[in-house]
């Protein structure tokens, strides 16, 4: 039977993905990925290099799939920002694992990550949507696009930055409901874009 | 020469909240925590208890501080709520480490925290003061006032919890300052709060 590699990979990668979500990459090792996803380690490095290669590697795929499944390309108006926001709530909804990948590489943070600009292009093409929408006179010019795309993001994701804080707030609450939280971000996204106030 | 109790106190105090918020409670221990601030570990032991005792006393002091410095009592209007959401950015820009604090604390978060009911009364405070205000009129009542109170603070902190984020945005920003970010968040604070739209 031959070796099957892909399925080696994907295995190494599905446990990366799990325990640098889970500690952060500081509270993991090439040990415990190997472990976790039953090969050796000298596979691990083989296939992926050391551990901040692969964690690099692993949050820029998470990265991608967010981006591929929340665009922001054309911006016509607030309830597309709103609709945006709406999208990045429902993925980390379904996908907690990519906003707890960014939250311990922000704990991290020395001033640079690894392909720095790669990342920040994706990031960048959302502001300059907004930015045209903005000089368009569709949406709110009074914050500059690249903050906004940056506070539109901010609404969809604190639930997973400071889910004790959530949850101590809403302790008061008839309904806490996912569905709810989004309803929240969602009417607060759309009236910091609105053109009008 | 007497013991200086209470300068030990301090010592230990100050070297676990430095080592807390650099590394988390996961990433550190009691160890060194002595180490940095020059004491036996068994005087830890003995003044604070265990680690996790250690950092719920630490990171309760600070969101005390943070509360008492950034208080939101009486809301009349959204320029409070813009007035808050201001004063919760200069805060964590004054003093990062009750931010970085909060994040380690979520990324580790199992469903309760220690003390949670006095320490949601610090936050419920808040929502009720904007809730008076919805009944009144005051402040826009679309989003559920412990919802919005999340969202605000959302828009103020989300700057420590992805600072690479941040970067990445403001790469094709001519003015990224401190200043410039609080002011985005202000104006975005002020128009989720208005009365109109």
């Amino acid at each position: 039977m031959a070796w099957d590699v892909e399925g080696t990979k994907r295995r190494i990668h599905a446990a990366a993905l799990a325990e640098f979500s889970q500690f952060g990459a500081a509270g993991t090792s090439i040990d415990k990925i190997a472990k976790r996803a039953g090969v050796n380690r000298e596979r691990v490095y083989n296939y992926y290099g050391d551990k901040a290669v692969l964690f690099s590697k692993v949050i820029r795929d998470e990265l991608d799939k967010l981006a591929e499944n929340v665009p922001l390309r054309q911006v016509d108006g607030p309830d597309d920002l709103a609709r945006f926001a709406g999208a990045a709530f429902d993925y980390q909804q379904d996908h907690p694992e990519v906003a707890r990948l960014l939250l311990w590489e922000g704990l991290a943070d020395t001033g640079t990550v690894q392909d720095e600009g790669e990342r920040a292009a994706l990031y960048l093409d959302k502001a300059r949507a907004v930015a045209a929408a903005q000089r368009a006179g569709l949406v709110n010019s009074s914050i500059e696009s690249a903050h906004l795309v940056f506070l539109l993001i901010a609404l969809a994701s604190q639930w997973w930055a400071t889910p004790q804080m959530a949850r101590m707030l809403a302790a008061e609450l008839g309904d806490d409901s996912p569905a709810r939280r989004r309803a929240a971000v969602v009417q607060a996204a759309r009236r910091i874009a609105a053109c009008e106030g």
